[in-house]
């Protein structure tokens, strides 16, 4: 990194999906941004491409710990922290629950701090699972949700829901200037093959001419927003000034079945392999479609990318990956484990 | 506490309202207790009281920190941790909210540690708040609940939601064999003149003749329980084998509007006070009775002291307080606060 004394921009888990499509879009802005990741579940290629931009540096620690002296010392400069950091795939943050809990709870109230201690605004990607399996259709942010606080999801949900609680408790006492963005699902080029996301899985399945697994009769549905559109909202979200502080869901609200999503991405990668349908998992939610009239009317923002467009660039980008091309080839353990 | 070798129960928030009472019906089975508290809401002469009691003893320490020496190094002795530490009344847990919110999701995360490492049955005492402002009426184990997870008492709603999902966390991963409990409210002495509950308050306003409050239009309704049916319900919890590991709701199903309750307050103290009425809190919940069926069913409970036993007895115990007889008298500042 260049060493200049303007603001720093800091991206808590900016080396996973969203957080490193959010780092470029920051560094393309002209910010300096400081990466903190803990590596956990992000790709090393997506920081390799990060690493090009003299204004981005990059922190390995893990937020469940006391912040590292690299981050403390650049406090005073540090005006934006975006907390992207955790596990968001059902595989990946069920494998460690309690951490994934700490992650979310201690590590937004580490980050909250130094929000504070830096006169710092603090943006928050919370997530649509703060309303569980909803009874609500679509969602607004006023639906308070129907989460099974003691099942294998809660870990995430409620650890969600908890750092929500504590972002508006600063806000409230006006320790932090804090915005929650309510984060649907989110695909595009960079997601981890073998995150256990249904665009990445249904995709890397189809382009290896195996098996496609799909849970569930098919008939459950969601709503997917293209990567750039969702990196413009939460960018949007930071820079406002509302007058009232409330979450503010960011998504796609075209809905789609998985049975539709699974026809589309069969016509595009031409692939006969053959669907074999699975028990749907505990607490899997059945439908999930944002409301986005509060964005629209606070943040002016909605998605522009179709998904036609966005799942046509997306196995584009995962069949480059599959055939070894470019930097970004994943590593070849964690493919060989997502395409069984 | 004498040197034995023999098993010990640790019951963090034990110098609080229930957690005092809980140590004493333990000490009275004949268990050795410790009780760790960081004495944020408790009454001193709890403790006083039960240090007359051989098998007791205290350490001072707050479960957001890393448990002390005294409690470590007696892990392998340790085979039930009860914890009920935290401040329960909106206004005590809402004065530093991040606190309220570490003490569930961190204290909970040492405990269940301690428990994991010494073999220990770890008991949660959860709350009828993780139901928030119920829809569902009276509130059943497996509703999910109407909780606003931006408001001001989610800093201990969702605690208590987060808490319950690391407990089920240990227990579905082997760490821990644990209990929930979901407490409904809970009256008698010892309570905390002015924590801020509507029984103490009731009373206390009652028995000092000033002006008697009441938040909202008094229609709303609750379920009292009396302390001594609820010690014995965490008892036999803590105890049983149940074949299925899920939360249990503890509370006096009997429901009675909050005007009904100043009735009965009125007539027991003979008062004529003035009744004031003030605007409810947000998000206070309208109704809440527990569903206790499962509490029957698995553990042969159910509540044995009527509404009016149980006051009698709470006004008595208030009427000595108040006029400063025994060891029991609350701290005068205290007292001050509570009857204005």
């Amino acid at each position: 990194m260049t060493d200049r004394s303007g603001p720093i921009t800091l991206v808590a888990g900016g080396a996973g999906f969203i957080g490193s499509h959010l780092c470029q879009a920051l560094l393309d802005r002209g910010a300096t941004v400081i990466c903190l990741d803990n590596l956990q579940t992000s790709r090393p290629v997506n920081l390799r491409r990060l690493e090009r931009y003299a204004e981005f540096s990059f922190v390995e620690a893990d937020i469940v710990n006391p912040l590292p002296l690299d981050i403390l010392e650049k406090t005073s400069r540090i005006d934006r922290i975006y907390n992207l950091a955790c596990a968001a795939s059902p595989p990946q943050y069920q494998a460690d629950p309690e951490h994934t809990m700490l992650t979310n709870v201690v590590g937004t109230d580490h980050l909250l701090r130094l929000a504070e201690r830096a006169g710092a605004r603090f943006l928050l990607s919370s997530t649509s699972e703060v309303y569980g399996d909803p009874e609500a259709h679509p969602q607004r942010e006023d639906y308070r949700g129907w989460v099974n606080c003691t099942g294998p999801r809660a870990c995430y949900d409620e650890g969600k829901r908890a750092a929500e609680a504590m972002a508006f408790d600063f806000a409230r006492m006006g320790r932090a200037e804090v915005r929650v963005a309510r984060i649907f699902n989110t695909y595009g080029p960079q997601m981890h093959p073998d995150d256990g996301r249904v665009v990445s899985n249904l995709i890397c399945q189809a382009l290896s001419g195996k098996n496609i697994t799909i849970y569930g009769d098919g008939t459950q549905t969601r709503s997917f927003c293209y990567v750039s559109d969702l990196v413009a909202g939460l960018i949007a979200l930071m820079e406002s000034d509302p007058e009232r502080n409330e979450p503010v869901n960011l998504g796609n609200p075209v809905e789609i079945t998985v049975n539709d999503l699974l026809g589309h991405v069969l016509a595009m990668t031409g692939t006969d392999a053959k669907v074999v349908y699975k028990p749907l998992p505990i607490d899997d939610p059945r439908r999930r479609r944002p409301d986005i009239s509060r964005a629209e009317a606070q943040l002016d923002w909605r998605p522009r990318v179709s998904l036609e467009v966005g799942l046509a660039a997306t196995c584009a980008w995962f069949a480059e990956e599959l055939v070894g091309g470019r930097d970004c080839t994943p590593e070849p353990e964690t493919l060989r484990a997502s395409v069984v």
